[in-house]
């Protein structure tokens, strides 16, 4: 148990400028074992004379701590710490302190609360130039998940890496055992601890600058050990995708989700930065963008169709008899009717006959509308009949905000889109994802260099603003996954990208067969390049960014601008080391004639694309634009090399946690 | 014809400190007829008296312009314009201008080209404090699409009213007859131009600041005004919603566009201010937030199960004789087999033999396999067969991101997610749509009083963002749609919100009863607030946004933390004039057995819950969140009345277009 030594008094503290001992007792001697000492001040110099030990330090700014532990002494200022063995309980030190004014224009640091909460985010400790170490004897509270956590001191205090998800780097907690019931189950990985207490340096030679030595355990969310899917250090990141509730917990994975939120903030700052706005196309959508990717139905249709049956199975619907029945019951009612009239019978009979055969006839059509009740989707002319679905037709989820998007850059200039774009295809690589996001930028009155000029802009306006803003995630990228990860940042930051023909490139591919390259996939004018293509020509010819452009008209989609030699369209592909494509662009063919012509030769039907042609009917004008695979972006930066582990919740064939 | 005159040499310019003559010729006297002048400076001021004209115009920085037309002469420096009437062809004017240097510190003002065109964004001319003014003389390319057109001067010369989208104030654009081929095509609404020209001027007493003189029309996009669907000045809303892909081209969709743009980038510039991550949630979702709202379904059977009916067309199934016939061969050639062996055939013999039996074999799997074959949806024990589906399970379009955001929130502290969300409900009211975005942040640690400070925050922030970057959008939704939504934002951006419990709203309504008034809907403890309650509560009550906390267990979720009353729970929902709720939000429960208790009370099922009781078996910690519905919140700012006119592709019952 630890004893408060009671603080210097007020005359005491007056008496800094002189040469005082604050630390410890007033009587400059201090039986200091097992007890806790609590100053002020702000350490500039330390002389330690061996044997002797003698501190400056600044005026009453923050919390400095001497503590003793059973095996030794530490007093604690600053980023200074002094690790005293202890020669037994009882043994008395003496330590001097010099205290010298702080000077006005000093920096006082303070610790950043969270503004919607009471805690300290541990990266405002830590992500300071100093460490953390000029916050020592600040109190805080944090909050944060332990990584790992040992007892020490045969079970008198534990230390914790404790991570609250805010930065990379985890802060050491110091907890004594008198402050928890049962230290041993705070240790266990995964347990949420929140945690009153005072920061202090640690021990000299250990790696961290600054600890957190625990007052009070506010809260503990324990961790079903038995159940708890991560026990060990390091699990695979194939194990992990089996919980994606639980793997942003483990450092590869948060690192991912910091450097995918950084990428889509620069994302929205690079282009507001650029007056373009931000246009939310939709997900569901009744066009096809290209008539090529395989679509998501969107459909209430089988819904229905399952409540009917049900509704079918508890009342079965009248059959051809019931249905005879009722129309005989109509006629009767009917002759009533002729009957009562003719006899002249009151008008209240009359009346009174007539509802009857009302309620019959009304009774008569449900039983026909049941009896036409037919299991299954409902059909007209051999076909599901979607006019009965919730849009009044068919309805799937979007392969892309392009086509949309265009009509607002023929309104309001340059605008973007990022959201989410979905491909039923039954790929099962490490490329491919059912439900990815993209950045689609469209920019008026451009053509297809400034098409690449923006393209290229904002792709190293990415990587510079992640080296600024998130090198320790990609340390721990480098350490972990991709040791390459932050080289390629700088160079793609800092290179400019080399731009050449789609000819170009062939001939290049060509002249690298001629020097014995192989690829598998044939190397001919007219082909659509294969990864392996364009990995080459960006990894080994020219290792950096490349953009190929002037495809040929043939492999490329309906709405790209054709050029003057009639073979090639205004196309572009930004090809960037380990990931290959990582844009694909175009100058949009902005002549109705010219775009009519391009709907016939390649036989898509004019009517889906009437409202597209009514873009270049009224008011057209010259513009670009590209789509960045987001989740290609996020491989790239991280060096992860599955896409299902750089996003949250990955969606593809066969799999949709969550 | 207008003629240039020489401009000044050199020497006449390094003459410009003394009096001397740089608009007209050197000589002093100049014969303006017809003639086009220009020259360089910076008006400062400017006197004059009648019958003559002394300008005194700073160093050479701008171009000023001398202009005559048949009428008329203009004189346009700066801001000022002076207009001379035509004496008749080939008078005499005599111009005096006083040349003064510009001290060094005056700003030099430049048209602030676009970075990927090749055009100035109206916006940069027209947005400065001066309206434009101070960049009379610049040469500038703009763009844009013609809102009103009118001919002048018999003919000689167009007047465009311009917007390129970039703001809302359009730029006033003089063509010359002689530039343009048919004048009258440029006039017409809808026209896209793109014109280079010389910034001037306008005459005074003109609402404009400035305007564009052309000098070359570079190129345009007409209109086929058979078909233009706008070709009126005020289309309605109502109109309007029939052409989603060019509706933003009239001034309050723009506007609308504009100030969601801003909105959007509010939402996510506030919440990284504040260190929260951007995760984004899945669209495709196996999870229901609540069990409540009606799903959408993803899927690709019924696209499988046409595509298998037409090929069952074009190939039908075989027949049960088909495969008899088939197993018939499979015997024969077993038989065959059997009696080769049995009389010791050459290997070679058994082999082809053999050969065949499996070809046999192969041939009736295939038959019998199709033979099973059933148009329809593929089905199991009676229902649809999902495990035939994309992701071998039933899945939907997501409700909320919510749960998913709950697992990140509890890993890396507060996150916050933007994306779109869903509901299949036939609602045909003007709030309610079938796609819209929802932003929702997620507090780690934080209770549901640091829940309502987060949400009052951002919203506050974002209606003083809207004021202090969208001002003349605002303006145009004033003038045009709702004259009182530039006074509600800077209400809501200034004043504290009221916060009361549920039960004391219900205690204000039932005095508001007491004092008749009339409620559609009833009030006691226990009912879900109404919508007029709500206003009510907000518009007539406070007359100022109001959060109301602590409802009733009964009518909310069971993911909503249980208060110690046992009766209510730490949820809240902020209202504001004009929309009502606008947020909604709870503390969450972390407890475990609180949660298990809630989830059985109530009915739901434990199984689909199982990954987020996880999150409170391992490692729980307290945490808050809400929803804001964007289109709400875009409502509120524009005083639009339907949310259909608030999306740029809305989605409801019946209606998807494009």
């Amino acid at each position: 148990m630890t004893h408060e030594i009671p603080p210097p008094t007020e005359d005491q503290l007056a008496d800094v400028s002189s040469s005082s001992t604050v630390l410890c007792r007033p009587d400059n001697e201090a039986e200091l074992t097992d007890q806790k000492v609590h100053s002020h001040g702000w350490v500039r110099t330390e002389t330690t004379e061996q044997g002797k030990e003698t501190f400056s330090i600044h005026h009453v700014v923050n919390d400095a701590m001497v503590e003793a532990s059973e095996s030794h002494l530490s007093v604690t200022i600053d980023d200074r710490c002094l690790k005293i063995p202890l020669q037994g309980k009882g043994t008395k030190y003496k330590i001097n302190l010099t205290l010298e004014k702080v000077t006005d224009d000093e920096e006082i640091p303070t610790v950043q609360r969270s503004r919607f909460s009471s805690h300290v985010p541990i990266k405002s400790i830590l992500s300071r130039p100093d460490g953390g170490a000029g916050l020592a004897g600040q109190k805080v509270r944090i909050f944060g998940w332990v990584r790992t956590g040992r007892l020490q001191g045969k079970g008198s205090f534990a230390f914790l890496e404790v991570n609250d998800g805010s930065c990379a780097a985890y802060l050491q907690v110091m907890v004594d055992a008198s402050l928890s019931e049962d230290l041993s189950k705070l240790i266990a990985k995964g347990t949420c601890v929140v945690v009153d207490g005072c920061l202090k340096l640690p021990p000299q030679g250990t790696k961290q600058k600054i600890e957190l030595r625990v007052g009070e355990v506010v809260d503990v969310g324990r961790v079903d050990q038995v159940t708890y899917p991560f026990p060990k250090n390091k699990p695979s990141l194939e194990h992990l995708r089996k919980y994606p509730h639980l793997r942003a917990r483990t450092n590869s994975i948060a690192s991912v989700a910091r450097i995918r939120n950084a990428l889509a903030f620069a994302t929205h700052s690079f282009f507001q930065s650029q007056s373009f706005l931000y246009v939310q196309t939709p997900i569901i959508t009744t066009s096809d963008c290209e008539g090529a990717g395989e679509m998501f139905q969107v459909t209430t249709l089988i819904s229905a169709a399952e409540k009917l049956e049900r509704d079918l199975v508890q009342n079965p619907p009248p059959t051809e008899a019931d249905v005879e029945a009722a129309r005989v019951v109509v006629k009767e009612r009917g002759e009533a009717v002729a009957q009562l009239k003719a006899c002249k019978a009151s008008e209240e009979e009359i009346a009174s006959s007539l509802d009857e055969l009302t309620n019959a006839k009304l009774s008569l059509a449900r039983s026909e509308e049941r009896s036409r009740l037919k299991p299954g989707l409902p059909r007209k002319d051999g076909e599901v009949d979607y006019s009965q679905d919730f849009f009044g037709r068919q309805a799937f989820l979007s392969v892309s905000g392009q086509l949309q998007l265009e009509s607002y850059a023929c309104a309001l200039g340059s605008v973007y889109t990022f959201g989410p774009t979905f491909r039923a295809e039954n790929s099962h690589t490490s490329r491919h994802l059912a439900e990815f996001w993209m950045v689609e930028p469209e920019l008026a009155l451009a053509d297809l260099e400034e098409d690449m000029d923006c393209a290229e802009a904002y792709v190293r306006y990415m990587c510079t603003w992640l080296l600024d803003n998130c090198y320790d995630d990609l340390e721990v990228m480098a350490n972990n996954v991709d040791d390459g990860c932050i080289e390629r940042l700088k160079l793609v930051a800092s290179t400019p990208f080399v731009r050449i023909t789609y000819t170009d490139a062939i001939e290049l591919l060509k002249e690298a067969m001629a020097q014995r390259h192989k690829f598998e996939n044939q190397v001919k004018w007219g082909i659509d390049l294969a990864s392996e293509h364009e990995r080459y020509l960006t990894e080994v010819v020219f290792q950096k960014p490349v953009i190929v452009y002037n495809y040929p008209k043939g492999i490329k989609a309906f709405y790209m601008r054709v050029n003057d030699d009639g073979k090639t369209v205004a196309a572009m592909d930004v090809l960037v080391p380990k990931v290959g494509e990582l844009i694909g662009g175009s100058q949009r063919e902005e002549r109705y004639d010219v775009l009519m012509n391009r709907l016939e030769e390649i036989g898509l039907p004019v009517e889906p694309y009437e409202w597209y042609l009514d873009l270049r009917r009224h008011g057209t004008v010259k513009h670009s634009g590209f789509g960045l695979g987001f989740e290609r972006m996020v491989l790239f930066a991280t060096g992860m090399d599955n896409i299902r582990d750089v996003i949250p919740f990955p969606r593809y064939p066969g799999r949709a946690d969550l």
